[in-house]
């Protein structure tokens, strides 16, 4: 399967909140913006931020892939209930981009470089 | 030639400051974060960043690619003198990284989404 078809998987098993079959696209040695979390870190940060953001939903604007690598731009319309990034969201809806890299290995995740658009949520509050 | 090397040749003209050749790589009528700046306006936006940074310098982490769309994580070591990003770096030397996306029309950049991290210079200050 190639990686485009993978990572849209991927998304709709996160829009699903299917955690139990994550381990089916993210590999257990994943690594994080260079620091390794593994497949249960990566879970814990995905139910993190569905607690924080209960009406999260992730939506691709973008894709760029090649055999082995996803670039996704993704966009969010969601309302943080407390603080997000290290900002007072104070329950208000807000709407940002992530621009994302991810790695693949044997058709799993190994890789992720992600850059969140802090300051568009900055100029919302 | 394709977008892969288009645009290490772009990259390698914003490291050159060699502005008159901007437009070999940037469309008259591109967008950047979804607002039309056109040639001009990007050109303007490259000479404020030297300006602000003066020792700026591109190096491309990451790079996916098709045939109309380059996706690249570019990182940066470098020292703005004054704001950046609204905030106040102080003179501090900084590393951060930017993931962006460009698609390409008949060869040149019309459009690009990019986003920088904020967050990780923010933890440097």
């Amino acid at each position: 399967m190639n990686t485009a078809t993978l990572y849209r998987q991927y998304i709709a098993c996160l829009n699903a909140r299917d955690l139990d079959r994550l381990g089916d696209f993210v590999d257990e040695e994943v690594d994080y913006n260079g620091r390794r979390i593994g497949l249960s870190g990566y879970r814990a940060m995905l139910e993190g931020n569905y607690r924080d953001i209960p009406d999260l939903r992730f939506s691709i604007q973008l894709m760029v892939t090649d055999a082995t690598s996803v670039a996704a731009r993704l966009n969010f319309d969601c309302t943080p209930t407390g603080r997000f990034l290290d900002l007072d969201i104070g329950g208000r809806r807000v709407s940002f981009s992530e621009n994302v890299f991810y790695q693949y290995v044997d058709g799993r995740i190994r890789s992720v470089w992600s850059v969140i658009d802090k300051a568009a949520i900055e100029a919302q509050l």
